[in-house]
């Protein structure tokens, strides 16, 4: 069977959309952040990245890095083996206590990553806890529906950010249910944020579990950076709060917090997290050293703002739409994926921008975007040149459609 | 509802069978591998590893730790994205063209850890060929059957390492299925290895595509480490090798090789690989140095080689049974949760020597075992008292036996 031709027949339907991607490749180097080195071909050498999800350049910090290198130095480069066997160490038991506290939980258990946590946790509660239904935000992210998926247990999604129809859906569970309402804090390709008191009253009038992916949050939000949750008080009424350490902490991995039964009962039984290699020490320590400067200082978060506010400000005056919303996060909406990626080819290629295409499968298809992260090393002058190539380009195509 | 309770019910039935796990707390030493410092209050302050992944001892290799270092230090911690939003550096790019030569592929691909390589590859194989029917091993890794179960195909299972069980299934499939055989070169548990000539003629003859998973072998098996496929030349008849860089190569991360539209599909459709950060740059350029090293040096395979076979002849002459295999890895079998976890504590304890008891899920219950990987790092004194405490406890197990 030739099965490469089956495999192009899809890559083909793929190009024929204008969904078949191409990733840029760069090479970021530390100090120089936003700026980085580019390995594409029709791309300047230097080009300014828009786009990184390193929200507030925490991968470049000094003693995060420090910390990489002293720990790889000290303990070498791997785990050497899954958490039961061998892949235990001193550093993992150190961050997990460190994110316990970040959200003032009694423990925390790591995973290799925030895509792991979340299909690992949700589908093993999901699958163990009784007549389990979950309550499903329809915007989670692909992690969660995948987990949800997973377990097999009953699924029922409830309207976007709405805790009316969540209160309805919770209503209509059978009594014996064991209810999870799984959410996000900060959702990333809106940027929009949840209502997050009224969902959490309304999970706990209902009796129901809080699952909430602050993954878009943690670090940047709240006087610790425990995300929003911390920000609104409402820490100790969520029952399971995921996080990331690849996003604002600059580094990779994934994890939950919880009571102590409940993080040591996903230890117990979730498949993703004992059959796989544990992370390496050195990204454990680097992780540990971010969160514990992003506890104590504030001044990456006010910057950040400041710089979020002024992006918008500019794109407002130039009239360049975006989609409004309460974050860090700024969409700007092309809603065609060959325009969306010839727009992202052409800041790249004249102008050395580079703000990746986001297209489908990771926003619906018809609401492609560019999505603009703007972050405490951005400076002023970086705003101002991304604008005026923003004018630029748009005056281009008024110009287009002018003449068609 | 008190969530907490229904948790500790369930950990409590782990308790009581004798399942529940304790991890040994370790701190590597990088040049002192395979000693560690152990934070466990009852066991000595310093160790020996007897049950380390690292089996080449590759994560404290001076070249592998500066690459990781330097790495880190120019082009910071984190990659900051997924791979198609600003997280595709140049070092992926580097260690894909690596891992593609290794196996003599067009191609390869990264993931965040062999978990999700064959949870990801499995899962969008099966979900998105045409009728798709997968053979699968009845000795798979979880994360392998996962995948499997995920991709909702039609799954057969085959007797483990029986070509001839497999032939049979594999003609009563439809005869318009897409067949895929899964299945593994070196099984970590039993550490037998599989019959690939025959397994690779049987699928052949049915037009059937080959999945093979190799983490238990690359790096350590063939002239390069490619594997058990590159001892018996067989790289260019497997279509799809799956890989770590958490074990041999000491770093953490895995991959699949193959030809070019194959990894391009993966890349374009499966989630787990979509939706996730991607791999530190640092990790990249550690893992690539460990796989450069050993696809040219054989030092650390012999010498392997030699320890694994000392440690059996030893075993033997004491008359402590374990099971044998053409491999590196030396199971002893115990076939009792509790007992395991007894030896394994008086080992750690009394001895220092550290080797976890392998219980449920990881092995059936009634196979409980200690699962031993010698390595090149350790010594024939390392040895000799590893056979001479066992052979102590066995004589105590043996008293106790005549007197019980």
């Amino acid at each position: 069977m030739d099965f490469d031709a089956l495999f192009a027949k899809e890559l083909d339907a793929l190009r024929r959309d204008g969904n078949y991607r191409i990733f840029a490749e760069l090479e970021r180097e530390a100090g120089a952040f936003p700026r980085a080195t580019s390995h594409d071909a029709d791309a300047p050498d230097e080009v300014t990245v828009w786009c990184s999800n390193d929200y507030l350049g925490m991968g470049q910090h000094a003693d995060v890095i420090a910390a990489m290198c002293d720990t790889a130095r000290a303990c070498g480069t791997g785990a050497g083996g899954t958490r039961n066997i061998s892949g235990n160490t001193h550093q993992h038991a150190l961050l997990e206590a460190e994110l316990a506290d970040l959200h003032r939980k009694d423990a925390a258990l790591l995973f290799t990553s925030g895509y792991v946590s979340n299909w690992a946790a949700l589908s093993t509660l999901g699958a163990k806890l009784p007549d389990a239904v979950i309550l499903s935000d329809e915007k989670n992210h692909a992690s969660m529906i995948e987990g949800i998926r997973h377990s097999k247990a009953d699924k029922v999604i409830w309207r976007h950010n709405d805790p009316e129809d969540l209160d309805r859906k919770l209503a209509a569970c059978p009594s014996n249910a064991t209810r999870i309402v799984a959410f996000e804090s900060v959702y990333s390709m809106d940027g929009d944020i949840c209502p997050m008191d009224e969902i959490v009253e309304v999970a706990e009038k209902h009796g129901a579990m809080t699952y909430l992916d602050e993954v878009h949050a943690v670090g940047m939000y709240g006087p610790r950076g425990g995300g929003v949750s911390e920000r609104l008080g409402l820490q100790g009424r969520i029952t399971l709060i995921e996080g990331t350490l690849g996003k604002a902490y600059g580094v990779v991995g994934g994890y939950i917090a919880g009571s102590a039964a409940l993080c040591d009962f996903i230890r117990s039984f979730a498949s993703g997290f004992i059959f796989t290699t544990a992370l390496p020490p050195a990204v454990a320590a680097a992780a540990r050293t971010s969160i514990a400067h992003l506890k104590e200082s504030d001044a990456e978060r006010l910057r950040q703002r400041e710089q979020v506010a002024k992006l918008r400000a500019r794109l407002d005056a130039l009239g360049i739409p975006h989609l409004h919303n309460d974050s860090h996060i700024i969409p700007v909406m092309i809603k065609d994926p060959v325009k969306c990626r010839q727009i992202a080819d052409i800041l790249m290629n004249d102008f050395g921008i580079y703000v990746q295409p986001i297209n489908y499968p990771t926003v619906p298809k018809g609401t492609e975007r560019l999505r603009f992260t703007p972050g405490p090393l951005h400076s002023d002058e970086d705003i101002e040149y991304l604008v005026q190539a923003l004018s630029t380009l748009w005056k281009r195509c008024a110009l287009a459609h002018a003449v068609a």
